[in-house]
């Protein structure tokens, strides 16, 4: 009887433990996500939203990766880290490098790749959340190089999401309705981004905002 | 009088004259138009549509072209034919090389050379239309590869048309939205295109119906 | 005693039975591994000058695989099938692609992925030889398109196998002195590939001898 | 006999004026001309080689610019400045762009342009000189990426030179033997160029040392 007790106490102080042990989520992606952790960055204003009891986030974006560097680093930089939940933001190198290096990825590819991550992580019972690439050129009426690229890629990702059952942050589509009421001049970067790709401190806030809303489905 | 008579007489001659010569309209292209003089192309169709005493059509398309192609021929297969008007329709290998050959042609240099024919062709009162490229790809949710730079090609040519008041073919437009409303399924070819860009039956009909439009303007 | 001589018999019964089962040996590659085992192939070539109560030939070739596609299916396909050996031929795809659809792979990544194949397979005691991607166009003279990138390739596959002490077979640099000798009118295909980059009966024997050289190092 | 001697005095006027003033030569091509005329630049090297009241040097050199270009603006740059002779140094942009930005140039249609420029400029009764393109990358084992098809090119360049009578400064061949001698680094740059393009100090000295060889026969 006193053993279990024992045991009670033991098990309610490991769940007490458990319950004040916040909740690690890894960013995993390219230099987006790598400048997310400044001080200004997408992840750092994030934490701020969160409490951070609760949530531990960390950053693991890597400047030029495409969705098969992250499967081939996920060992070492997720999995080794066991963390409760990964948010995957990848594909605007798949797309881009196509027309800068020719060295961009195939869509069937990138749908293979993306979902031999999702396996990966879910095999180790880790939560997963997705992530649309958001821009390359800001013009909201469609006419930056790599649009019709990225909503294809964008749509391939939103139905790994529903195969899968994962949540989604849809970044495309809210940079696109952003930009469709905020940037009547049609320019391609200075609304969300620096450069069309990089987010400008807008754009971290705006992106913050748009995580916050998957993070407590992790 | 009688000299009056007889000079209204040969007035009258040379005006019946003029009206029996039909007006000449070269259709300046790529493939597409290459093969828009077969008997189910493009361009018979229209010819098929217009009254044949006042309009004498010529295709001069050749695949693969682009539009420094257009510029490079110009002297030979469009001036010393002599047209009365030109309808230029060039753009789909300008874009769609640089992803199948890294052989496309710069959006700054595709405008400048475009403007050259403009100005070869004003200098010798031929008359001018322009097309925009209508498709690679058929999709109507915007997620084929070139939508983005086929876009922006067309709004390039559309910007020429205003700035040197000339008539538009808008191709590009009156395609998207054909698919908008004739492609529920979101299929990349087989609506007005047999392989994404060149046309079918339905494509050839609808492009002599919109050629139509402009040609009483030439 | 009884017993240890039963043991000692099965022993050598193990030992003898263990000599007699052949050395599986998997060829890791592309389209062109993929037609090395049809009828003519130069897997089919190559066994038929082995002993084969020696060696088993398995090939395991995809069209359109680079480098990180077999990093993705190794798993399934080689280390799954528990093999002594493996040939990795990979590299025209990683180079070809970068203009023929924008998605070849950037030399450092081909280094890395190319790696961690290594690593893999050593760390399973697989036995590892490296080969050379032959051609993409036959032209002695160097004016094939790609030839410096794949002589560029060629060297970091090199650098790998004296890296990790491994044998490699070199088949860049036979096919170069092959059509050094045999290509005088400068021809880009039909010496040894029927296309430029796929073996010709004669470039399947070629590749087939090149290959005899380093299986008893194996 | 009186006007024997006007004739003659005359004539010896006419002779000595045409004597007086220097042949005018153009360099026409892109950013490696465009900067040749920089006080240390290739162009302004070659002049202080040369009798200045005998040579009149002309850069005409725009960066970016493809054989294309060249021929676009060739009426405005070169025909309307009444040069004697024309040095055409084109080509790097034409096979660099495929990679960079999918805008490079085809084989066919470099040699077609090319030889349209040389038509023009033979019409005018202008002399030329063609130069093979000299590097994208200095490495001297033939690992620089696109190293088989500026051999290709130059090859094109080589054949055009003979097909036409012209004189060919084959930088291509002399900075390969160049760098066969004096980068047994295998650097890519640093030899003759700064950026495995443009030229150096050296570099420029080198091409201008090149130039001079063709000068006399301009």
């Amino acid at each position: 009887m006193k053993k279990l007790l024992t045991l009670l106490s033991l098990s309610t102080l490991l769940f007490a433990f458990r319950a004040d042990k916040p909740k690690k989520i890894i960013f995993f992606g390219d230099s987006i996500t790598q400048a997310g952790v400044s001080p200004t960055g997408y992840i750092t204003k994030l934490a701020g939203m969160l409490d951070k009891s609760k949530y531990e986030l960390v950053g693991k974006g890597i400047g030029g990766n495409k969705v098969y560097d992250l499967y081939l680093r996920m060992d070492e930089d997720v999995l080794a880290q066991k963390p409760d939940a990964v948010v995957i933001w990848v594909g605007v190198n798949d797309v881009w490098h196509k027309a800068s290096s020719g060295t961009g990825t195939d869509p069937d590819k990138f749908e293979k790749f993306y979902q031999a991550i999702i396996n990966k992580l879910k095999a180790q019972n880790i939560k997963v959340a997705l992530t649309t690439p958001a821009s390359i050129g800001e013009r909201p009426d469609n006419t930056n190089q790599q649009d019709g690229d990225l909503n294809r890629y964008s749509q391939i990702i939103r139905n790994l999401a529903a195969k899968n059952n994962l949540p989604v942050v849809d970044l495309r589509k809210a940079f696109m309705e952003y930009n469709l009421k905020n940037n009547p001049k049609n320019e391609e970067k200075g609304i969300l981004t620096t450069d069309r790709v990089h987010l400008n401190d807008t754009g971290n806030q705006f992106v913050a905002e748009q995580m916050a809303k998957v993070i407590e489905q992790l």
